[in-house]
Parts: C-alpha cells; sequence; structure tokens
C-alpha cells in the first residue's frame, strides 16, 4: 500500500509520499514514489503514485523515456498542468491496457506544479486516466490510505497555511498512517514548491530510525493525551438513561 | 456506509454506533445499529451491525424470533460468548445465502457483553461466519468506516481506561468519521456495560442538532489547532536539500 498527499497552498505546493510497496507481507520494498520533472525558471513538476507498482513504474519510465526522446509531446512540452494531466492519463492507460486491464493493474497519480506563468495547481488522476484538482474548499488530494489522515487534514489545513506549517500537518497524517497501517512505511519524502519560483524548494527524505519522526510521534501522543482532556465531557447526567 | 466500536476496558465495555444507511446518496435513511438482548443479573448483550441493511435485520429479526420461540439455541440460552459468536455466525450465513451469497449481501458484527460468571468480551464477526475477540493489546475493535477513528484510538485507548474516559474517545472517533465521512451520520447511540453488573449500563442517543456534538466538534478543532503548534518542527535547516 501508499500513502500520498498534495496541498495547495495560496503561496506553495506541499508534497509527501512513502516509500512502502508490497505484494504480500513477505515480498515488501522500498521504492520512493515521489519523482520530478522540470526545466530551472520554466517548469516544475511532482508525481506522486500509488497502486500496481509495475504499471506506475512502466507511466514513470514512459514519461521519461518521451522526454529523452523529445517525442512531440512530453511533461517539458505541454503547455498547461491539465495539458500534462490528459497527457499522464494516456499514458497510464496505455501500460494498464498493457497488462489486459483490469483492477489489478490500476494507478493513481498526484501531479503538481507550475508550468510557466500559470498558477500552481495539484490534480489527482483516477485509473481512468481522468481527474479532479484542487480548490480553495478541497486544498489537498489524496492517494493510497487515505482515510487515516483525513479527520487531521480536514480539522487543520487551509489554503492560507504557509508551506512550512502545512508540511509539519502533512508530516503528522503521514506519522498517523504509518502508525494505524503497516503498509505505509518509511523513508517519507517531503517537498515544497513555492508558487512562481519554477524551481524544486526544500525535499527531505526521513528514513526509519529518524530522529524526526520519532519524536513526531511521541509528541502527538503525548499532546493527543493532554488535549482529550480538555474535551467537553459525555454530559451522561441527567440525561443519562437505561436503555429498556 | 456504517461506524461501529467496540471497546474493552478491564472494569467495562464500551460500545458506540452511528445510525446513517444508504444505497447512494438519494436513498439515505436512519437505523439505529445497536441491539440488545438480555435477562437481568444473568446476562447482557450488546450487538452492532454493518453491512447490506436486509442482511442486518433478517439476522436480527431471526434472533428475536429464537428466542421469541425459545429455540432451543438463542442468545438467552448459549452458555458463552463464543458459542453466541458461533449462533450468530451461522445465522448470518444462513441469511447471506437467502440471497444467494456474494460481497453484495455480506455484514459484519460486533457482539459483547457478559454471561453469567464468565468475563465480559467482545468479539467482531466476519461475514463468512468466524470472528476475532478483544484482547489486552487489541482494546478495541471496529466495524465499517474503521480508518478515520483508528489512530486517535491507537493514541488513545488501552483496556486501564475508565469506561466514561473510553466512551468519550469513542465519540471523539465518532464526531471525526463523521466530519471525514458523509456515509456515517447521528443519531449515535453510545452505551457502557459495567462488570459483572449483568444489568445494561448507562445509554445515550445524540440527534443530529446535539448540543454535545456539536461542542465536542468545535472543540477537538480548536485543541487541535493549538497542539499542533506544540509539535516538534520540521527540521529543515541544516539538513534540507534541493533535489536533484
Amino acid at each position: 500500500m501508499t500513502y500520498c498527499l498534495g496541498i495547495s497552498l495560496n503561496d506553495a505546493l506541499v508534497f509527501t509520499s512513502d516509500s512502502r510497496t508490497n505484494a504480500g507481507v513477505d515480498q515488501i520494498s522500498v521504492y520512493s514514489k515521489l519523482r520530478t520533472y522540470g526545466i530551472p525558471d520554466q517548469r516544475q513538476l511532482v508525481l506522486l503514485s500509488s497502486g500496481n507498482l509495475a504499471t506506475t513504474q512502466a507511466v514513470a519510465a514512459q514519461l521519461e523515456r518521451d522526454i529523452e526522446l523529445a517525442a512531440p509531446e512530453n511533461l517539458l512540452t505541454v503547455t498547461d498542468l491539465h495539458a500534462a494531466a490528459d497527457y499522464l492519463g494516456r499514458t497510464s492507460l496505455t501500460q494498464q491496457n498493457k497488462m489486459g486491464g483490469g483492477p489489478m493493474y490500476e494507478a493513481n497519480f498526484i501531479l503538481g506544479g507550475q508550468i510557466g506563468k500559470n498558477l500552481p495547481t495539484i490534480i489527482m488522476l483516477y485509473p481512468q486516466g481522468n481527474y479532479i484538482t484542487t480548490s480553495p474548499t478541497t486544498p489537498f488530494l489524496q492517494i493510497g490510505e487515505s482515510k487515516y489522515g483525513k479527520p487531521l487534514l480536514d480539522s487543520l489545513i487551509t489554503s492560507a497555511h504557509g508551506p512550512e506549517a502545512a508540511a509539519q500537518c502533512a508530516m503528522l497524517a503521514m506519522a498517523v498512517t504509518m502508525r494505524s497501517n503497516a503498509g505505509v512505511g518509511p523513508p517519507i519524502d517531503i517537498m515544497i514548491y513555492r508558487k512562481d519560483s519554477l524551481r524544486l524548494g526544500e525535499w527531505m527524505q526521513f528514513t526509519e530510525d529518524s530522529d524526526y519522526l520519532r519524536e513526531l510521534k511521541q509528541s502527538w501522543d503525548r499532546v493527543i493525551r493532554q488535549t482529550f482532556q480538555q474535551l467537553p465531557p459525555l454530559p451522561w447526567q441527567p440525561h443519562a438513561q437505561v436503555k429498556p
């Protein structure tokens, strides 16, 4: 399994992804699911992937081959992010169909970044090749094991956040997901793209023995237990009833 | 969809369930998914259900018919909770098979309580009729939309909690699940069974316009935003790198 998250802020984009892949518990591997494509000062794109590993690798290989062979349409020539998403969708379908198609070979992608003077955008691509984008009311998109982190993101994330704060929310969503689902695991990639920079921003990778991941988890457990005491108690009195 | 949760504590059991069922967004109904069966001072059982509503209703009807007709095996005659789970499993399979079987007609159940001098126990029954129980290291079991609340429960719940605190954790898990998934909704049932009481304990139902649910959600959002400030910041300096 996988967990990838893209957050669209007023001033930046934030991306995070885990690196665990598995086909049964005895076949667990480590692959980064964060890839970047760009030309400094012209365009920067970040691609996150989940789903069938053979499909996502085949898609990435095709994207890179199209760039190397200077195919008329590739991630360094498309005119905007929607065109990039359309191209990615066709590439994904082509690779899935090579294997005969069907749910087993499906893949999901998050593609985000900025091309020239267009606004920075994040899209989430379905296995069928169609996609949705972030919006002011939907500032984040997720693929893979997206349910564990969603409550925290729903409480915390707005597009007005600065990139560092949003990156910290993203790491927290990742940390709780890793704890609750053994299919999501380190190394964890996290990257910031700053609006109009047209260069990749900060990128970090946290490994299994990272001090930061351990401190984050411990701090979260500590503060959540304190926090919990501040919530309103269940009003058992005087409304408590014994069900007949 | 559905969210039901059973927590096994040293001194009590806690149960909570939502009441939303849907077959498409234009066919949303309200059914309590918490049912109780018992004889005061002899046994008390609490049943939570998720999955195909026709199946869960057919199973509940059969359980009640077996009690009314004094069938040799029913929830008021089985000698312990494992026997109750076996009986429930057979009843569930019978009802699923009536409809031809298959994933569409599957149902999951949480069954908990106490029979005579046996220890209070909670089991989770799979559609196949087999089941697992809580343990000191697995103090809670969930059915339905179980991923949203799991990180909070993983951080907060131990079997040493008192029933009121555990009930509050359960309500928080329910509140964040409702917020993140429109398929889970009020009224919310919450019930405590106190060890060796052999009587149902406190039971409450919170409706959509409940002050408590609103306050819980608002308090949670407020404290989680404060809490978040206390987490260790991402160590961008001096380790931050620009990915090549």
